[in-house]
């Protein structure tokens, strides 16, 4: 019997979950949730479409329900919510609210005894993990993280905020000279500017005062002002043509030293080169939602992160085929 | 209080969980256990040590056991046998045989009502976990192992044997462009000689025939014989100089694709860069030993590899911690 997974949200990530569950021999899609009409939604694969309201109603055919709403106001009252009948994954990416928002669903999960993860994907997600094990192996040592190549969705929309924009799309680039320097050992200290760039492709409205949007752009506190910054101006058709991917990734880094007199250096680099943010996301998501499938089997309720998961759990195999295959 | 752990074997494995251990805020080293004479043998931290078939008495003092034998001989014997009386990690790394040597000491394990893990280190160990992770993650997609640019102790022991070679030392090195169509997701079909080189440093015989020396390596099947190898005939003093290090290293891709049309492509790279191959053994070792110390607080008896461990469990700080300061 296969997982019966359903989605929550039919965004880019609940596509992109729709995929992952039909890659996966062992998963089967359920039901699709929806806050619109359920009526003017076509799924994909075909999925049924129900109004997120009748969720309960369908909890005895559901497995795993996959969270794909935002991180800002969705998630934490969906999470909660759901978890009162479901086992729940979602991807809360809000880092300083990950304490507030696990209490909520854990309490939620284990009044209901069921299972649910929270912050699961890249990061929070497998650059936490990455960072978790770096550190226990590396006592003596330093982290660090780059990100990118890749789309901000936060930046592209600030940019859209400013008068005169009508479209931008914003890459975080690493600079290279900096994962140089991490990759060769040298321990360096980075300030913001030095470890990455900001790239801005703007669709100005027509007769808009260019100068005026560059300025505001490489000005802007919080967002450009620390960094090196490059706009530039573009046509609707060619933002379309070569901006409408939503590419990312980056790299976790720890460096250590061990031996007597720490004279021998270690260098740990876990680097994600994603076509897809929203894609790889909801393959993580998936992943984790048969781990709390088989935790859920094994009556381990309440609330757990990636790092309260063994590896075993999320592969399709048996501990023994895994030993025997993959150890 | 501290988490006792003790050593069993003083080679550079042993040595280097002395180091690992040290570095350990929350674990201290109680005793070296030794095959050979115990007066023999001064440790550079001062920790007291002990004829191995004296360990049994101590077993009140020790919460963890270490074992730094060999996976050829020593292991095999000495795992499951002290799993009968303690706590133990092991870096057992003949993937081949992982099943039985698995069987032998998670049945010592549950008897003994103790925790056991085997095969830690980083292949087996760091690298499989990677591939667990990967393969889960992206199901439609591809493994690549590389390993190096590092010391392989069987191949410079396979050189050592040839007739008129004094001593060696033989480095495996990955193929740069290899690595190359690995990372532009070009999913290129590698084979051995594609992958990885080798080149040899030998100390040759006063008078020696050093063209009979290198067909020997260069054609010898297993070892050479698939690889392109370079041979360098240098001075005893130079190996000293040069190559007395054990560096090693190397990659673990997971290359896939997701999408409707697995139109988007994704790739995970792990990376490591080590100086001293056995100090990183040793450094995994000792962060295993603080899972295994926990697991055994909780009663999960048994034997245990790498992906059955959360990463939460290798970590000094609390799950509470970690959520704050590391998800």
């Amino acid at each position: 019997m296969k997982i019966r997974i359903a989605i929550a949200g039919y965004g880019n990530l609940g596509r992109g979950v729709e995929n992952a569950v039909s890659a996966a021999d062992d998963c089967e899609l359920t039901a699709l949730f929806t806050r619109r009409d359920p009526k003017s939604i076509t799924t994909r694969t075909g999925i049924p479409v129900y109004a997120m309201e009748d969720a309960e109603k369908m909890k005895d055919q559901i497995d795993v329900m996959i969270l794909c709403g935002g991180s800002a106001n969705d998630l934490p009252v969906q999470t909660p919510e759901f978890a009162k009948h479901f086992n729940v994954v979602d991807s809360f990416d809000t880092h300083a609210r990950i304490p507030e928002h696990f209490a909520a669903v854990d309490a939620a999960s284990r009044q209901a005894k069921k299972v649910s993860m929270i912050s699961v994907g890249w990061d929070p997600g497998m650059f936490s993990l990455n960072r978790c094990y770096g550190q226990a192996i590396l006592p003596n040592g330093k982290d660090y993280t780059f990100w990118g190549r890749g789309v901000s969705q936060g930046h592209s929309d600030a940019i859209r905020r400013i008068p005169g924009v009508k479209d931008a799309k914003q890459y975080t680039i690493p600079v290279e000279s900096a994962l140089e320097s991490v990759r060769a050992g040298e321990n360096p200290e980075l300030s913001t500017r030095e470890k990455h760039t900001r790239e801005c492709f703007v669709v100005a409205e027509e007769g808009a005062d260019l100068a005026a949007i560059e300025k505001a752009i490489v000005t802007m506190p919080n967002y450009f002002s620390d960094y090196d910054t490059t706009v530039h101006f573009i046509t609707e058709e060619e933002l379309k043509r070569e901006h409408s991917g939503i590419p990312h990734g980056g790299m976790v880094f720890r460096c250590g030293n061990t031996g007597a007199d720490n004279e021998n250096r270690h260098i740990i680099e876990y680097r994600l080169q994603l076509d897809s943010n929203p894609e790889f996301t909801a393959s993580v998501l998936t992943a984790y939602a048969r781990a709390v499938y088989r935790l859920a089997k094994e009556g381990q309720y309440g609330c757990k992160t990636v790092l309260d998961i063994a590896p075993a759990y999320l592969h399709p195999q048996t501990p023994e085929e895994l030993r025997k295959n993959l150890l």
